[in-house]
C-alpha cells in the first residue's frame, strides 16, 4: 500500500507513541501556514490542548459533556450578552492575557479585566459632570491627575468610565435601551479630571446560564468585588484598561473572574449626611464618598 | 489592610512569579469542588489554558479575536449545524480524545472519530438490506463478522452505519427531511453481517462557517478521505465508533479530522459491469464495490 495513514496502527506503537504522533501531526498540518503568528499560535493551542486530554485521560462521555457546555454557552451569547468572554474570565484567562500583554512598565497603573459590558458610545461628560445618568446608588465624586511615567501630566486624555448601578446591574443588561453608568470625558491641561459617579457595589456576574452553573456545579461563587471601570487613553500611550477597587471589600479576595490587584483598591471615603460636596453639589441629607485615583499611563510599545 | 488581594502588586513580585500566582489562584478556587473529577478536569484546563496563554504571549486583541471566532462558530451551530465539533476534530481533540479513551485491547477493531453527522433513529434493516435509502452513488456490498478478542461470534450485535452520498452530503446536510445512508441492523448467530451501502467518496467537511475559514486561512484543506462509518454495540462490550476508509485514497495521509489509523484502511475492490451480486441484486450494467470488515470488540471496561 502507497499511502500511509496520519496515525500508524496501534498494533505497532505503544498508546503513548500513538498520542505523542498525533498531536505532532495536528501541530504539522498547520506548518505551511504562512502567516508566523497565526502558526505559532495554532501549534502552541494544539499541544497545550492535546496535553489537557492526554494528562486527565478525557472520556468521551466528558468530550461530550464540553461539547454541550460549548454549544450552550454560544446559545445564551448574543449582542448583549457574552457568554464566552464571562467563561474565559472565570477561568483567569482573561485577566492572565491581561498579566501577559501589559509588562509592568515603572510606576504605571495596572491593568486589569475589561469585562464584557463596555459599549463605544458611552455619552460625553465635562469634568465634574455625573456619568451616574439616572442609574441608582450612592453619589461617589472621583478624582485624579492623569500623568506619564516621568511625572509630566497628560492634558486631553480620553476617560471611559463605567459602571453597574446598586442593583448590580448595568444598563445593557437591561431590555430598555436607557444609558446610564456610563460616560467618556478628557483630562484637563493639567492632567486633572473629575466626576460625580456611583460607589461601585458588589454584584453577581450574569449568573442564569452555563458559566453560572459550572460555578455553582463547583462551589464557586459568581460574586465580584465591588468596582469602577476605567479606559484610558492618550495619543503615543499604552491604553489602560482597569478598574478601581473598594478598600474593606470583603469579595477582595475572591472575586470570580481574579481581577484584584492591590495598587488598584482605593480607599472611598464614605462622607456624612450634611457633608459639603466639592462642587458645591446640593446632596440635601444624602450621605455620599470620594475616592482619588491617579493615573500613570506607560509609553505605546512598552 | 485586613484584605488581601488574589494577586499582589506587580511592584512586590516578578511578572513570571505574577503570572504562576494567578494561575494557581484560579486552580486553587476550585479547590471546594466536591465531584473529585470535575475538579481535577477544571484545575488540569486551566493548567493548560494558562500555559498556552504564557507560551505565546497573547495579546489581548488576540484574545478578542478568539472570543469573536468562538462567537461565530457558536452562531453557526444549530440542531442540525455542530461547528464546536467540527472545531474539535480539525484541532484533533476528537481524535485525542478517542486514543486516550479506547486503549489498545489484545485485537479488538481501533476506533476512530465519531463525527457530527450521526443520528439516534436510523431505520432498520435487515441482513443483505441497503442502507442507501434513495441516497445517490456506486452501490457497494459490505460483509463481516463481529467477534471478541477470543474469536468467539458476537450474535445480535447492533450495527449502525452512516455515510455520506456521492455529492459528499450526509442526509442532514439537507433542508428536507428525506433520510438516506444510514440504517442499523444486527449481526447473526454466528457473527456475519452484510448489507449494500454506497462507495464511500471524499467530501470537504462543512467549510462555508468559521472552521472552515480557519483552515482556509492557515492553508489547510477541509477535505476528509472516504470512509463509511460504524457504531458497533454488544452487551458486555465496549462500544466500538470507528470508520473503513478506501485503500489507495490520497486523501488518507491528510485527513483533516485526522481519523485514518491503517487499520481500518481497506480494499474496496471495484467490479466490472456485469460481474453477479452476491445476493443476486440486478445491478444492469452498473458497476459495483464490495469490502470486508471483520469486527473485534473489547470488552467492556478494559
Amino acid at each position: 500500500m502507497s499511502t500511509e495513514p496520519t496515525a500508524a496502527s496501534a498494533a505497532e506503537l505503544t498508546p503513548e507513541e500513538v498520542e505523542s504522533r498525533l498531536t505532532a501531526a495536528v501541530a504539522g498540518s498547520f506548518d505551511s501556514c504562512s502567516d508566523d503568528r497565526l502558526r505559532q499560535l495554532l501549534q502552541s493551542l494544539v499541544t497545550h490542548l492535546h496535553g489537557f486530554i492526554r494528562d486527565v485521560r478525557l472520556t468521551e462521555a466528558e468530550w461530550s459533556a464540553a461539547i454541550e457546555f460549548l454549544t450552550r454557552v454560544g446559545d445564551i451569547t448574543d449582542d448583549k450578552r457574552q457568554e464566552f468572554i464571562l467563561l474565559s474570565d472565570v477561568l483567569g484567562a482573561s485577566m492572565q492575557t491581561i498579566n501577559v500583554s501589559n509588562r509592568p512598565f515603572k510606576d504605571a497603573t495596572e491593568a486589569t479585566v475589561f469585562g464584557p459590558f463596555f459599549v463605544d458610545d458611552a455619552p460625553p461628560i465635562e469634568n465634574g459632570g455625573d456619568i451616574a445618568g439616572g442609574g441608582t446608588g450612592q453619589a461617589c465624586w472621583v478624582e485624579g491627575v492623569v500623568r506619564d511615567t516621568d511625572g509630566a501630566p497628560i492634558p486631553d486624555a480620553r476617560i471611559e468610565v463605567w459602571e453597574a448601578d446598586e442593583e448590580g446591574l448595568y444598563d445593557v443588561q437591561h431590555e430598555d435601551e436607557q444609558v446610564y453608568g456610563r460616560a467618556h470625558l478628557y483630562s484637563e491641561k493639567d492632567g486633572a479630571f473629575r466626576f460625580w459617579a456611583l460607589t461601585p457595589t458588589p454584584y453577581p456576574i450574569p449568573d442564569d446560564g452555563p458559566v453560572g452553573k459550572m460555578l455553582e456545579a463547583t462551589g464557586r461563587s459568581p460574586m465580584r468585588a465591588s468596582h469602577l471601570h476605567f479606559m484610558v487613553s492618550a495619543p503615543q500611550m499604552r491604553t489602560l484598561v482597569t478598574h478601581i477597587f473598594v478598600e474593606g471589600d470583603e469579595l477582595l479576595k475572591t472575586d470570580t473572574v481574579f481581577g484584584v490587584k492591590e495598587s488598584l483598591i482605593k480607599k472611598f471615603e464614605q462622607q456624612p449626611s450634611g457633608t459639603p460636596a466639592p462642587d458645591g453639589r446640593d446632596l440635601g441629607d444624602e450621605t455620599w464618598a470620594r475616592a482619588r485615583f491617579d493615573i500613570v499611563l506607560a509609553p505605546e510599545g512598552v
